[in-house]
């Protein structure tokens, strides 16, 4: 097809199709005559996924390159490549050096081995982890470390969901992609659900008694 | 204390505090001379805040400046409030106007009417809901939606244990800030969590295969 009609299928403005190709985000269409190009069902869906990880992702055009490389890496196992994907989309920018985060790293080390989660220390979901710790005790709500275990039950009950999902619907070569799309767009779910089940507790809990 | 003294105990530089101040985020200390201010036990908090909305919350300022409004503004029955700081939280720029959006949204009034939750249609929570299931329908994975009970069952869990903390150790003058602060840090709590369990099932289920 040609750019228009990728654009129309897709909801994406030609100049940003222009854009993502430049950028090595799409693979340039198939040259048809010296300023013509054609588009096959790859480049839309691959517009479809960078379109998914910017406007429910939130994600911006240099972590959606840095995703889509690991998508795009067949060469390690599979496993790793899908924590690799799932690293690049943390938001760490480091660790404090103080005693909340010294305090809120020892509180998640404890956690995984209490858990008998097969991860280690160097992944950078436990620094997230501890600095989101941190800074709660910082505001005075370490208490709200007490809640740590109801909140891995419900991870560990979404991640089994995730995990048996993409492993049931998908061909090995869709498996890194399928759990990409679920880890940036489960969590967007998640967090939907999460403040509508708030948003009820909440009319329940203090809706009445005003 | 001084604006010195401020910066070192909560790390933000002192330029920044000013910035703060002038847009509003940040009350200003109080003039003990012609050009020195003190700053009090209120100012410190509420740069942690600031700063845990920021960093661990990946927060805009203009974003802030929204959602201490909310926190600030205590004419409003609790719930309400409550409610309208987390419809700020949300990342919807509206509906794409496709089957895939109606059908999303059809999916979603029901799922709120099958769990009984108090809310409705209006709430932004339900609009990023929707859009993120459009946008896994749109990517061939409208299969998705067969996990939503199992996410929204989840979502309960960790909502219950929000609220009951929140219930249980603040004052009704601190709850708000305790369900934003709750909103947003509990987010990336569950979010590195989800992270760390998707790692652990996934070196179960493939690390042996290979």
């Amino acid at each position: 097809m040609r750019i228009g009609e990728l654009s129309r299928k897709t909801g994406v403005p030609v100049p940003t199709i222009k854009y993502y190709v430049r950028e090595g985000l799409l693979p340039a269409g198939e040259l048809t005559s010296r300023n013509q190009a054609s588009y096959g069902e790859p480049h839309e869906r691959r517009l479809q996924l960078i379109r998914a990880l910017a406007d429910v992702g939130g994600m911006k055009v240099a972590e959606i390159a840095d995703v889509l490389a690991a998508v795009d890496d067949t060469d390690r196992p599979l496993h790793r490549v899908l924590g690799s994907a799932a690293d690049r989309m943390g938001r760490s920018d480091g660790t404090r050096d103080d005693a909340e985060s010294a305090a809120a790293r020892a509180a998640v080390t404890d956690l995984i081995s209490r858990r008998g989660w097969r991860t280690h220390a160097s992944n950078p979901a436990v620094t997230d982890l501890s600095e989101a710790l941190a800074a709660l005790a910082r505001l005075g709500h370490g208490a709200f470390a007490e809640l740590l275990d109801t909140y891995a039950d419900a991870a560990e009950q979404v991640a089994h969901a995730d995990l048996e999902y993409v492993d049931r619907q998908m061909a090995v070569e869709e498996k890194v992609e399928g759990v990409v799309i679920g880890t940036v767009l489960g969590e967007a779910v998640f967090s939907s659900l999460r403040r509508l089940a708030h948003v009820d507790a909440s009319a329940r809990l203090y809706g009445a008694r005003e």
